[in-house]
């Protein structure tokens, strides 16, 4: 069975962020999944539907894909993270053979650019690699959030020639010494800048970006730490979920 | 005198990579600023009219400025780039007050995106930082050449959970061990990886992404090096100018 799988990056907020190829890639597409990350994403979702709302006026069918259970806390993270992208890449075969079929076009639409710390592109791989479906992937690319967060501070993301490191909070802690001149740090509930940064080190934080509740701190580590804690608990609690990314940039001394 | 500036991000390649976000930007554009890179960069000459000729059908005025002379193998490399900036700075001021005027907006089309290895932020700080001008500055981001790169080649630019780093050719060599997993090399005419990758790495390369003259090869770096080699100069030489862009990944033993 013969089948188009299109990951179409959206970018990090509002509908506007879409691309012209974006909008191209949705014209024909049979069948958008979507991956359930449960209700407090809620915000997630209606961005998507708002979306499609606007660009697949066709009328376009959405086929919800439940989430197969998942370790949080495992002794192994890499196998458990492997072991549930394989339990919804079996989800997902069995989706697109029944319900799209032969010949159709099945797309996600992926949060930002589906190249960074996105799984879409891993289950398209695994599915792939299975022997009953003979598919074809393509990859529209998508403004990330961490453009989103540069052109909201209106910065460029390093100092004239230097490289940037795009880490995790899980992983902040890690990065060495002389790799962290210029770090962008997602998917950070904890903060972890905290453990890190020296005081006078800079920092540009913000949340909800590209969309109405966009919050937006800047300044010195010292000095902004307690109002970027104080204001992510304060909208994470009023909106019920939070999405957040950081520039941290080393004061040479 | 008031003048809005307004740095629009448009992608690394078709005009089919603009965001809807950018089009809008480009609604009310008084004077649309090109800084002069030269005849051989033609093709991204190319590229901005054609864009403009799509979506600022209003009619728009385009001011080519023209590139003070620069030493491109300074002694002090930041201090040249610092000085060169502060006399486009000049020239761009005395046109935005002499031909954009009170209330207007100016932008400028910037590739990729704004944030990533380009110097219009810096300018647009340069023109607030003066006495002369009230500026107003804003920021569009743009699909960065990292995300066409790894969309091309349909992979996400980390294996799960890891760092990324994003560097120039000039600084290749000096990134730290640890820092080296996945690496997204731009503004690289030597190829320096073949003085810094291990034959086992993995590389991901790609040329004129998002245009008709695309081209992309990946492997083992100890089995494509050369066929990169000879595709960048045999398509530099046909093309008369060329921008690559590459991912290595380093192979862990
Ligand atoms: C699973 S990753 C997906 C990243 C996405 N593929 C991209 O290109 O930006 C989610 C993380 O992206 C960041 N993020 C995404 N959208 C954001 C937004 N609108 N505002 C702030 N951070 C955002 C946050 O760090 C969040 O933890
Ligand atoms: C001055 S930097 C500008 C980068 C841009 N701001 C961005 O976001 O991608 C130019 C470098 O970007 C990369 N680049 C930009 N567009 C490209 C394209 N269409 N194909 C391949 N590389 C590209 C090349 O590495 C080139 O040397």
């Amino acid at each position: 069975m013969r089948i188009t799988l299109r990951l179409i990056g959206i970018g990090p907020g509002g509908p506007r962020q879409l691309t012209l190829q974006a909008i191209d890639a949705m014209a024909d597409v049979d069948a958008f999944l979507a991956l359930d990350k449960g209700a407090v994403k809620s915000g997630l979702l209606d961005a998507r539907r708002e979306i499609l709302e606007h660009h697949a006026p066709q009328g376009y069918s959405v086929i919800e894909i439940p989430d197969p259970p998942r370790d949080r806390h495992p002794a192994d993270y890499d196998a458990e993270v492997r072991r549930w992208h394989a339990a919804r890449a079996d989800l997902i075969a069995r989706i697109l053979t029944g319900q799209v079929g032969d010949g159709g076009v099945a797309a996600f639409l992926v949060w930002g650019d589906p190249a960074l710390y996105d799984s879409t592109l891993r289950i398209a791989d695994d599915l792939a690699a299975r022997d009953d479906l003979e598919l074809s992937v393509e990859v529209i690319p998508g403004v990330t959030s961490a453009s989103a967060l540069t052109a909201a501070h209106r910065i460029v993301a390093h100092r004239i020639g230097e490289p940037i490191h795009i880490t995790t909070g899980r992983r902040l802690a890690d990065t060495p010494a002389g790799a962290d001149g210029n770090q962008i740090v997602m998917l950070d509930a904890d903060l972890a800048f905290r453990h890190t940064a020296d005081a006078d080190d800079h920092i540009w934080w913000g949340a909800y970006l590209g969309t109405s509740d966009e919050i937006l701190i800047e300044g010195r580590v010292g000095d902004v730490t307690d109002t970027i804690v104080a204001a992510r608990a304060e909208a994470r609690e009023r909106i019920g979920w939070i999405m957040d990314i950081y520039l941290l940039r080393k004061t040479r001394s």
